[in-house]
């Protein structure tokens, strides 16, 4: 029997979660948001090509697991994510991810890749691009709330792309700001530890929620509220789990990543189901404005839609293969004549195997 | 800084391609068909226990690429399936797929596993199942109408499960009857290649069909029926792809695996919204009838339900854990403090990659 495959088009690119950490440190932190961030952005701006849904997720009283999946006419992404608060009992991750980048003309899978880490660089990538054309052009201090695993990428996310140079820093745990502070030494961030969250959003320009308990909490109250203040909520994403009160929603301009998964998902799922809200990609796209004035309170009120992963999946594909990163496996069957699948089974020397 | 993993829960056990051949061919392939079965079998008679969706399908002009979610109170498992009729131009298999078995309390994935060869193995063991209470007790004679890739597995299936001895065999390649004959040569199984789809039907007790075509076409009409025939239509399973005309649903009692993905992909997608069918679940646990007389004529329209790959998936997780074949991967990121992503980068001691 002959192979019939074409060289290249049969083999899956694995980047396991060592390799994916490496292709980042290698290529550098700071490139890799900015990268992931130019690719969001391109992304979005034809985010019309993209056949979109809300993501499924399964629930159950630990967490949920998520499939997101995304197409347009060539490729199609999808991420498998998890989101469990009680992990750390378990030494695993609360959050944990990877995803694959596959060909549509084929269904080939081109790239199997973990995308745990890549998760929290494409959320804080997203958060700053929204950040861009919602928060005020001279914001420089910003309350970083919940200093867990994402915290320092979102730091450095608004480091880079909005300009901020300071951080008021609060969690509910004295031990993961102190982590924090560790991570960003000679991140050139000036790092306050603050005693409380309305302490911390004191003299904010940008305060970002980042909290990770499932249920509806208020991080976030229409007290702390400052003019022109920009509030960057990602930790409410899912039926159930919210930081933001209702009050500071309806003081603000709310902005969201894909409606119909908002409402289901985000802190907006507190308000009526038609309260106004304005998708992200028309701001980018220069269709709708973002922040109008000043004095304006804005929100963006991030659940973290497939689209981010598919730009981050097509990032490190191009990355991997300019730098010979990863492994080839046979992830799907293609050896063999594909009209015989039986074959693939070597049964024919063995006809006992077949025989009643 | 130390490891906090717990051996063996943060690692992911990877069946690739050949690994999954050798499985299955080492284990026996009669055997593996019969368990997977009896998997099946297990799950769908605790149906009200799983959470279940449609799948989700992106459409292109080639083909389709889906994804197949369910989950229990302890496992979640998925599949990702591709449909390319036109795939044997690139060499590659129209139908690819691979699934993932995962740990509901924790998301931790447990099982990456190819599935192109167990999809075949699982769709000729559910269409079995179902024929053992819809297909009259005496039968002896099926027509196999598409010999492609697929074939020989739904002809061992009702050799095995449903007492088939005689095949009527077509396909519009003459050189696909003829690899079905060859492999399954020594099988016990007479066969006859026929020259066309009306003489393949005439006289069997049963007709299989499964074909590929993504178009509307008629495999089977009603001026092909006999009283007492029993019709297991696999190839009818996504919009615009139907196998049997509407009067040959008309005239027969339908039944399904799950309804509402059926009747947006089955060959009932032909007809009204309120047409009557009965989900196969409630035939095998005794609370609705299968076939009720000799003359009745039944249809299982069978399109592939999630259920059918998570009992794939715990199939193989047992026998590969049996026979420890495949390998461990770090397919997500688990390593180190898992409240200490960041650290992960290991960048702690190159802090030019973290300044700005």
């Amino acid at each position: 029997m002959q192979s019939t495959i074409h060289a290249g088009s049969a083999r899956t690119l694995f980047l396991d979660a060592p390799a994916v950490a490496r292709l980042i440190a290698g290529k550098g932190l700071q490139q890799c948001i900015a990268g992931i961030a130019e690719a969001i952005r391109a992304d979005f701006l034809r985010w019309p090509d993209f056949v979109k849904s809300p993501r499924s997720a399964s629930h159950c009283p630990q967490g949920v697991i998520e499939l997101m999946p995304v197409s347009d006419a060539t490729l199609f992404g999808f991420k498998y994510v998890n989101g469990h608060p009680g992990n750390l009992r378990f030494g695993l991750p609360t959050v944990m991810a990877f995803g694959v980048l596959a060909e549509m003309k084929t269904g080939m899978p081109l790239l199997l890749c973990d995308l745990t880490l890549p998760t929290a660089l494409r959320t804080a990538a997203m958060s700053a691009l929204a950040a861009v054309d919602l928060a005020r052009k001279d914001s420089r201090v910003m309350a970083l709330i919940g200093n867990g695993a994402q915290s320092e990428f979102q730091a450095l996310a608004f480091r880079d792309l909005v300009g901020i140079d300071e951080l008021r820093l609060y969690d509910i745990d004295p031990a993961a700001t102190r982590k924090l502070m560790r991570n960003l030494e000679g991140s050139g961030l000036r790092m306050h530890a603050c005693a409380g969250i309305a302490e911390a959003v004191r003299g904010a320009d940008i305060v970002t929620t980042v909290t990770a308990d499932k249920r509806n909490a208020t991080i976030v109250s229409d007290d702390m509220l400052a003019p022109g203040m920009h509030i960057n909520a990602v930790g409410g994403d899912c039926p159930g789990k919210t930081e933001l009160s209702p009050a500071v929603l309806a003081a603000a301009s709310v902005f969201v990543e894909y409606a119909p998964q908002t409402r289901i998902e985000g802190d907006i799922q507190q308000m009526p189901a038609d309260f106004p809200v304005t998708e992200i990609w028309q701001v980018l796209a220069g269709a709708q404005p973002g922040r109008r004035h000043d004095k304006e309170i804005t929100v963006f009120d991030s659940v973290g839609f497939a689209l981010e992963d598919y730009s981050a999946l097509r990032f490190l594909h191009a990355a991997a293969l300019e730098t010979d990163a990863g492994e080839e496996i046979s992830l799907v069957g293609t050896a063999g004549d594909p009209r015989d699948l039986f074959a693939s089974l070597g049964l024919a020397a063995r006809p006992g195997l077949v025989a009643a």
